[in-house]
């Protein structure tokens, strides 16, 4: 397949492994896009050097692109773009802030950026901004989403009627049928999160591959609504999050709720009931554990059979 | 075209208008008919009389199939039933409630019945029921909505992959982009709701069409979760139900703010401030009030076009 997505990351396939914390680092990335996808380090969870040694074994182990996603709201952002520059990365993700800042930063330095955003509001300023494609998100991603609850199905087609660059649809995508229904929507290639999450390369602890795995339906909400909207997996934590909810719990109650590193507590460290799950609403889908360039060859050829039966409909 | 629902249904197109409270009476049913897809009479909002002049009135002004939607909380179900009985009405959509009771009365009678769903579970409940086929509706949806608030995306292929009879997408569905999407899904027809409430022939007040037309991303939202989950246009209401719930107001505070009559009020009567506007989150997509016919040929040559696109992609 050659579209502008393939051609813009010199990728086989247009299938993008999601940044994810606690879950992307260089196995996963380097599986995926020796797979023929283009695989994605997850900064957010990473120290600055952490970072470093991953972008370096992740060049050992495939020479094949990757590419590092930043969520711009940390504050030593100066620090991980340099190490970014220093290794010589050559595709960046940017979400989670302001686009403005970092683009010509990384342009300057010949960096591919994509911006990933949850509205068209956000896609205009990226493209404004000069980034070279759009990943828009729909509200059935897990971890942080838009406040507007666009879901995908909805915020692909407008994101499309809005930007000249490519639109890469993320939210709701582990099946090659849903994969289709992205492109039938305008966009040109996918982002999946969930279902590389429980991938094998993934960095996440088995418990919490486990419990997505056996996650069904209504499993997931959108919480914290207040703070930064989050989907997370039901569990003892999501459960005490929801009950101060509905009691009209303000910002700082649910902040100390929340208190600190509780994503590591429960995706890198196991605990189900006491840590922040976040994964999509599509974790009701995944059954299987299974290697990253499995979960991606099923998928893709999940694609190419759907669009054969799509174009063997009569009229 | 011709698959399990057109056949099922003898209609042309597999498209389907949804049955909206306040909206879908038998002028807009019945041009929807004698334009190839199915009309639907929605009985939410009409005393058992008056439905049945709106049922002998779409006789009159459509010689083609047309369906009636039943939603099955209200108390005099019974007389609504016979009524639709003694009219001959040959097609009928439940929902709002537990398909067990009614699904065999209407079956005696011969006539067809399908029930709207929002989660496998009630999709798996109503095939053991006996209903003909299934309206898998997803979060982005207007009015009524699922708790689990799975959105189209995930919701269709789940419910496909779940029950034997043909599945009918609803909820982000304005689009013949949109319609293929659910096609990829594994759905065999699309119900549409919200680009039908602006039809020239929708029963809705024409200010409140002005509303959904000039509606923007972010503009609806699920609100009232502890009564029965709405998706509403932003508003005074609205808002009014935003700040209780944001402050922890309980069932029967949140009743008392509803108060009677408040769809009413606003979708018919016309109070954009106090009223209760149900609408899907596609309405950010609309930018029209048109014929029915023409919403329908747009978005079936709109299909048709995404479809050829989609076989153009070179591999």
């Amino acid at each position: 397949m050659n579209n502008s997505i393939t051609k813009l990351f010199h990728i086989k396939y247009p299938m993008i492994q999601a940044g994810m914390i606690w879950c992307s680092g260089w196995r996963l990335a380097s599986a995926v896009s020796n797979a023929g996808g283009l695989g994605i380090i997850g900064a957010g969870s990473m120290y600055p050097e952490v970072l470093r040694t991953h972008i370096r074994k992740c060049k050992g182990a495939t020479a094949h692109p990757f590419a590092v996603n930043v969520p711009l709201l940390y504050p030593n952002i100066q620090e991980i773009m340099d190490i970014i520059v220093e290794e010589g990365v050559k595709i960046v993700f940017t979400s989670a802030g302001n686009p403005a800042t970092w683009t010509q930063f990384l342009k300057e330095k010949g960096i591919t950026v994509v911006h990933v955003i949850a509205n068209t509001k956000f896609a205009l300023k990226a493209e404004a901004c000069g980034v070279d494609a759009i990943v828009a998100e729909g509200f059935e991603a897990g971890g942080h989403n838009g406040r507007e609850e666009t879901t995908t199905l909805c915020l692909i087609p407008m994101v499309k009627a809005a930007v000249k660059i490519p639109v890469i649809a993320a939210g709701g995508i582990a099946s090659g049928a849903a994969m289709l229904a992205a492109f039938a929507l305008g966009a040109v290639a996918v982002q999946i999160g969930s279902a590389f999450a429980v991938a094998e390369e993934s960095s996440a602890h088995p418990n919490f591959k486990h419990k997505i795995i056996n996650a069904t339906e209504g499993d997931t909400k959108l919480q914290m609504k207040k703070l930064v909207p989050v989907r997370l997996l039901k569990n003892h934590f999501a459960e005490l999050i929801s009950q101060a909810e509905a009691n009209g719990a303000n910002t700082q109650q649910l902040a100390e709720i929340l208190g600190r590193a509780r994503a590591k507590l429960g995706m890198f460290e196991g605990d189900m009931e006491e840590g922040e799950l976040e994964i999509g609403q599509v974790s009701a889908m995944l059954d299987e554990i299974k290697p990253a360039a499995q979960i991606l060859q099923e998928i893709w050829e999940d694609f190419l059979s759907t669009k054969q039966q799509l174009q063997d409909l009569k009229f």
